[in-house]
């Protein structure tokens, strides 16, 4: 039994087309009128096959395929959403993917024991309203319903009443959910599987990740008249840290991450020594402890940029999350339908974070991953290859029918 | 004869308050409505004055006192809009002291044999529209009036436009005109008037003043699973090159000043490698030569940052005004007056940018400086005590007055 490569191809291209960038890219930020407009296609899709759509109060999405006994799904899942001026594949993929999981077995006309379900997840990105993955955290029971609920974006409007502005603001609990296993498919947004010429990842787990926030408090001053003696210049202190953080990553070394990735000016003017900088620290690693390593480095680095440039701060780590092993049995099952697919694979560690991170704290979780070209995500430019693609819905639809049980 | 002080405190106050901000300062941004609300209170201001009121094709308004004899005016002038964010003080205290010394001239029923003008000039700053000084450099010739409508705001607006729509698009052609002299009153901006207790400055002249304007083209990608060792990252990049802008003013020392006052990050999301970044330099010296050994130096740090760091750039150096000496006959005057005022004045040179720089080559130019506390100006704590302004102000009014002539 095969999943069909040609519609696969197809509905990736009618997706992509929603929120499309001239540059053949996508913005289709989370609930913004694309991301409604892409909800709206996958909806129609999964009504066509039958499934039983439903939508919970984070307006996660769920389409059930019922199975033949009253036990829980077999749930494969990702998110349409996507970073402002990013590519087609991330996320998408894995929706696209489950979706034809489940029309192949339309195709075959298998009944599963358990049920199948797709499900898509609101503000995967984070990069609307912090922290990511909001939605499977609150269903995980991580963060709290509400401070979710007000989340802010830039222009201050609340991830609630975005929700409720589309149409998504569902009735369905978003609590722990039963489930026999939870697939994610996606692409790696790295070089690895590439640079090997290996079509399939089978995730082992995720690393630990650590959100930051910085504030730099200068003195905001006339650039002409103001000798450089009396300056306190916060984008100067902001650049020491920028080099600091680069710094930490080039002194650890291994596989430990850090980016800069947001830095705002105030009052932003050419003609005005900058009086605040805020920015944001991001660090990854496979090991929570040398996350912990690199964040007390931080510190210092930031401490000691500010205290050179006479300028005040505030440092907020809001964000962490341990690394996540993925279920032994689950990633076991995934190895063998890559195997079975005729993938070439290999075992891998996940460097971004995905909804797979919370949902392994409720119950059975892995991920399939599929190769990233020049490993670039988060861009226009993200490509993966049909071939490739092919390998991994295949390889989805083999592991979710074993986990599922054919009746 | 004396300038009223209580009078012009009150105008001060006023005019303060359209545009004022919760913590005391002024966000009143070119052409914007406020600058309008803030023009159409000293229009008003002027014809109460019975001042002859004209607009010309930049925006300029001038309100003109009449002389006995056909003469070219005595003016006097500077801007009303302000930075974000700005202070009360910067430009407005020129005009309204302007305003004062014709409302002092009628009080003492005097006529002059040179007719006595206000002029206010449009988005001196430069903190909407690029380069600062757009007005009267359209006016002094060295901007076209066709590049000067055509420039654009953040959001693409186009300064023609806004001038239409705020209703001051004048139809007075915007060339040079003759003058006896053109005197402007300004907070000094720096620290040196009030560390050394006086309260007039006498300006010999401006400083020489570059901007430039850096786009740097990094790779945008995942800031989780891209290993450091494939990242090209413009922020980075960009740090660099703000350390790099100070370090020339250690290196050269002197009067020089540099900043970096604009950065902005494109995508700027915490989990994005940044792509693009865009960022302005800001140079000053009192010397010309020193300015371009700056510039030099300058294209050398932008360089070597982006080579270490893998990345592409454009660096354009769009502006430079040498620096500009005051009419000696004029600055002789004015120190005269201040003496005569009862002012503790020196002598002093400009750290910043103002209409009379590009007013000098047109005719014989001068400018009074008052103190600014702690050198603070483009932010909300600008200040200047009253006791300096009255004596700034009737500095003014003595100096007018023995440039205008008495019928």
């Amino acid at each position: 039994m095969k999943i069909d490569r040609k519609r696969l191809e197809g509905t990736i291209h009618e997706l992509g087309r929603i929120g499309e960038t001239p540059r053949g890219g996508l913005t289709r930020v989370a609930l913004t009128d694309e991301d409604k407009r892409g909800r709206d296609f996958m909806v129609a899709r999964m009504r066509e096959a039958h499934l039983r759509v439903t939508v919970d109060q984070m307006g996660n999405i769920f389409g059930e395929r019922a199975g033949s006994s009253p036990l829980p799904p077999v749930m494969m899942g990702s998110h349409v959403a996507s970073v402002p001026t990013g590519g087609k594949y991330d996320g998408q993929l894995g929706v696209l993917c489950g979706l034809e999981v489940i029309r192949a077995l339309d195709d075959h006309r298998v009944t599963t024991r358990h049920p199948v379900t797709l499900a898509i997840f609101t503000n995967e990105e984070g990069a609307r309203f912090q922290p990511a993955m909001i939605a499977s955290g609150v269903m995980a029971g991580k963060i709290a319903l509400e401070d979710a609920y007000n989340a802010r974006d830039r222009d201050g409007i609340r991830l609630v009443d975005e929700l409720e502005r589309i149409g998504y603001l569902g009735s369905e609990p978003c609590v722990p959910r039963a489930f026999r296993a939870y697939l994610e498919l996606h692409i790696e947004q790295g070089p690895f599987l590439e640079e090997e010429g290996l079509s399939v990842g089978v995730v082992e787990g995720i690393v630990a990740i650590s959100w930051s926030r910085l504030t730099i408090h200068g003195v905001q001053d006339h650039a002409g008249p103001t000798p450089m003696r009396i300056r306190h210049d916060a984008l100067v202190a902001a650049a020491e840290v920028v080099a600091g953080v680069r710094g930490i990553a080039t002194k650890i070394g291994g596989e430990l991450v850090t980016t800069v990735g947001t830095l705002d000016v105030a009052p932003n003017i050419v003609n005005a020594i900058p009086g605040r900088v805020k920015l944001s620290i991001d660090v990854r690693d496979p090991k929570t402890e040398t996350l912990d390593r690199a964040r007390a480095m931080l510190d210092t680095v930031v401490k000691t940029a500010c205290e050179r440039e006479g300028v005040t701060y505030q440092l907020e780590h809001y964000w962490r999350v341990p690394s996540t092993p993925f279920d032994p049995d689950v990633v076991a099952t995934v190895e063998h339908a890559a195997k079975a697919a005729g993938a070439r694979y290999r075992r891998i560690t996940s460097g971004a974070g995905h909804d797979a991170q919370y949902m392994a704290a409720i119950g059975p979780t892995g991920m399939i991953f599929v190769p990233s070209r020049d490993g670039r995500s988060h861009c226009e430019e993200e490509f993966t290859p049909m071939d490739d693609i092919e390998h991994g819905a295949q390889t989805l639809f083999l592991a979710a029918l074993d986990l599922a049980g054919r009746a």
